[in-house]
């Protein structure tokens, strides 16, 4: 761990490495397939038309050991808010309880100030109750109940 | 409820009364300002400018009486699915009870899935028990927690 970290935008070269880390993961196992990389590189060139979605990857010692995205949604309500919502955080097992998380979600809070949101905010699937601990030490406050419908076919 | 209910795009002419139904609502009584609608022009620009927001409103007897935003949010997750988030779902007081919320719901999932989501997701206050229960019936599955940061100053 006493490799520097880097915070960075991802680049289409940090595919495969983004992959391996979403299908590395209780819930990404079953849902990820790493061998068929075409849908990934469509998905990572939508992502990277907008300008409102930041991937970011987290590198130490030239590998991809961690990943979020942050899309920012402006809105009407709370006076015209902008918010950031946070998906898809990722970090590689060999990083976790080494504050990789933090330093992840530490970047995009401060990403999510800069860009002018007032509100960050994130679901996190009930049975991930460590993270739910992890999210409530850094101060978000689990006031919501998240909603999910598959479109399916 | 005879005259016949339109669902679309919203136009700057439907700010006023947009902001004036999300001032109308347990939560957004304190947190708008109707009388000062600059931050809502502002927001409305910055919501337009993007074709991937889809601010909606419902009008009946040529009277906005519902709203919701969509945003869709491609992501590498899931096989690079793209997810559509709703935001901000107000029903018009008098309109309660009378199927313009399933109306506005039913709307925002065709069109996810016109627009290629796989997945449509939302978040709801954990005070908004009936709006909760009016989910679940629309087939939405409470899966996930909802945190939420304000970024305050």
């Amino acid at each position: 761990m006493s490799e520097e970290l880097t915070i960075r935008r991802a680049a289409a070269e940090d595919l495969p490495a983004l992959v391996a880390l979403l299908a590395d993961d209780p819930l990404g196992s079953s849902r990820e397939t790493p061998d068929d990389p075409a849908p990934y590189r469509a998905a990572f060139e939508r992502i990277t038309a907008d300008p409102q979605h930041y991937l970011a990857v987290a590198e130490r010692a030239g590998r991809i050991v961690g990943t979020l995205q942050l899309t920012l949604v402006p809105g009407l309500s709370r006076r015209g808010a902008t918010r950031a919502i946070v998906e898809a955080v990722r970090v590689h097992a060999d990083e976790r309880g080494a504050g990789l998380g933090s330093a992840l979600m530490t970047w995009a809070v401060e990403e999510s100030r800069r860009l002018g949101a007032e509100l960050v905010q994130l679901t996190s699937d009930a049975s991930r109750t460590d993270a739910h601990r992890f999210y409530e030490r850094l101060g978000f406050v689990p006031s919501h109940i998240g909603f999910k419908l598959p479109l399916g076919g």
